[in-house]
């Protein structure tokens, strides 16, 4: 889409770094960036309001759970993902297919597509190339991820050469899809799709009277103060469908990540992303993997390495040129008590931060340090208030996309090596 | 105290409803005031930040719940509550006995204290009247409650009678107790206390080298970088004990409260208030206690209704002349999904708000209501994600602070009682 522009504005001399400006529908995002995880429209624990202030600049939300509730078609009814959330930064969204493979109930995967159970009803689902498509269309995500199939770890050169071949084959069934849709310029992105698996147990309307979008849309009634969902739907419908990546898979063989980030070059996505990886693997492995697929993808396209990382691990990727990373460890470990500072890591449950005064990294800016006390948090996690909850994810949150505005700095200003060597070496000390 | 004084600014002509400002170390409070419910030195799934932008001027914390986790020689030695939580306004503790009656394990009543065990590890533990002002001292809350004795509802006049003497002597020793901490200015409150039953289990060292708070004070160490905790504990010291309230008990007798509370008068409390109410008698019932313990109360000083009440209730008991209220409702309510609006409830779990673009109340403005619609705030609840707790809360919390801003101006403005019939038949509206 015309609306979707990267541009790399600086190169790192000595790694592969760089940083780069991603112009998306819902404004411009900052590269290398952290993608905060809102698995179902949320960041868990954080108001939009915080998360605008943490300086997130993009999130992530994942298809599978919005797919299944509300469902896509409330979400498209009340003007996309970015207006029923109340988040006008861009959105990315996966394809729901790492989500099946792990979390469905049972899975079927043909060449067609996976077919599925809920791990909320048990209810079953048809997820197809084209419906991965149609339903990030949907949402009104900025960057669209299409359908494809993981591997676990360990798996046969053989399996992983299977995989690949089908998330190849599924990529272009995607491309084709989208094209379409972003033809149809100013109508529903999603008029041609048959909406054979109605998405949520608890919207009953999408079960029996929403047989596909296009009636839907033709039936809806807004409601007489419903002025603004009428506007967001028309902008969602005009902007046709967000970018749509390719994704790079090949299991753990560098001969398959580089046959299949080849291979979907030709095929000319405006950005690659890297999956399948951070799944049990030695980091090593995991590196030798993006390196591999890195080697072979345009430098004037953007990467995105999917689900990582450790905050030591964010200037290794960057290191080896990419530009996107998402993660839900920072908000996860916050919620468990796993704080991440300057010095190192912080388990905030332990008894000697129960009568310690100091914020969690006193070098931190973030809202939790500038206010609290470890002996406070301390407290709250202990006692299993949400508040602990909240804090703790909004100080790690702070801290990876601290992190991230520092890399670019030090890119910038040609100090990215030494940057992040001093990061990684303080990272290992211990927390005084 | 001298810090403490309560001044009448406008009486309504038609109700015994007044404004007054309250004046406490930690700053003023305007009156009639609806306090917030942080139990365990949180409000639950709000920042202090936002209590401060929803208006909170003084929150309520447990005794309680605080005294076994952390422990008041933990938040003493955090420089007192108010810092430990980082909440400069002021903050009003209950005694601990009401949470005694209703939450603890096993409990012996003499007249000496209350002996129980704790809900959370079934450790022993003795409260008097005595130890219930040192520990509220600790904390340094600017109101402390004395230990009292709740009646259950129904209750047989003979016992609401032993319950009141008990009361009544219970205060006299509170008291005496909180004048000898007064009169040692400068030094420790609870100098003289003896902690015979150390709080914490998730602190050894209050068990086991902390026998009281002499020692406690003497010998613990702060940290090098702990400057902000000294300051603080100095602070907590030099500013003595808060103000001592008493309260007025007696059942559902109108006699007994009138009694309590004439005796209580004699007693010269700063300010009084009226325990051990909505706990299962009918509304009236509970409207002719307070109305008898009124007739007996002093005009310029504040009285509290511990533990209500219901949003249409708000402007009763101001009519009744009550000056201060508390309840865990409008936390509670909003984290299971129940909403207070300008026209009535809503139970936001509704399938009817699946696809509804308003905000919960559209003459609202509370964080929620001003970014989030109903769909998304369904949608986080049938979700169970926090931020539906988070913002649910923030709203109904606002919606009670925003009722007493009203019920303040519509006394001083002389329109107190056409305000208090307005809301009361709007809330009994349907929400449309």
């Amino acid at each position: 889409m015309p609306s979707f522009k990267f541009t790399v504005t600086h190169r790192d001399s000595e790694t592969k770094a760089r940083t780069g400006i991603l112009r998306t529908a819902h404004g411009e995002v900052e590269t290398p960036v952290f993608m905060p995880v809102g698995t179902l429209g949320t960041v868990k624990g954080l108001t939009q309001e915080s998360l605008e202030e943490l300086g997130v600049q993009i999130l992530l939300a994942n298809t599978y759970h919005l797919y299944l509730r509300p469902g896509e078609q409330t979400i498209r009814e009340m003007g996309g993902l970015h207006r029923f959330m109340a988040w006008e930064r861009p959105i990315l969204t996966d394809s729901g297919g790492y989500q099946v493979f792990s979390m469905a109930a049972l899975r079927k995967i043909t060449d067609e597509g996976v077919q599925f159970r809920s791990h909320l009803d048990g209810s079953l689902h048809m997820l197809t190339p084209a419906r991965a498509v149609e339903i990030q269309a949907c949402l009104g995500s900025d960057i669209i991820m299409p359908l494809d199939e993981c591997t676990e770890f360990p798996t046969s050169a053989v399996t992983a050469e299977k995989a690949m071949e089908r998330t190849i084959a599924w990529a272009a069934e995607s491309q084709r899809v989208w094209r379409e849709l972003a033809q149809q310029d100013g109508k529903a992105p999603t008029e041609n799709s048959k909406n054979q698996n109605p998405s949520s147990k608890q919207n009953p309307i999408s079960k029996t009277q929403i047989p596909n979008c296009k009636e839907e849309n033709s039936e809806f009634q807004i409601p007489d103060s419903g002025g603004t969902s009428l506007t967001a739907r028309h902008e969602v419908n005009q902007a046709g469908p967000g970018t749509l990546f390719g994704i790079v898979q090949g299991g753990t063989q560098p001969e398959l990540r580089r046959e299949c980030a080849r291979r979907l070059v030709e095929m000319d996505f405006p950005g690659y992303a890297i999956g399948g990886l951070s799944v049990g693997e030695a980091r090593p492995l995991t590196f030798e993997m993006v390196e591999a697929a890195e080697g072979c993808l345009p430098q004037e396209k953007p990467r995105y390495v999917m689900g990582v990382g450790l905050p030591e691990e964010l200037p290794q990727y960057v290191a080896l040129g990419v530009d996107m990373m998402d993660c839900v460890l920072p908000t996860r470990n916050g919620r468990n008590g796993l704080l991440y500072t300057s010095q190192g890591r912080i388990h905030i449950r332990q008894v000697r931060y129960a009568r310690d005064p100091r914020p969690v990294d006193e070098s931190c800016g973030c809202p939790a340090c500038r206010r609290y006390s470890r002996a406070y948090l301390r407290h709250l996690f202990i006692a299993g208030e949400m508040l602990g909850k909240m804090l703790n994810s909004a100080h790690n949150l702070y801290f990876y996309l601290d992190t991230m505005r520092r890399i670019r700095q030090s890119i910038g200003s040609g100090s990215f090596s030494r940057f992040s060597l001093d990061f990684r070496s303080r990272l290992q000390g211990e927390v005084p």
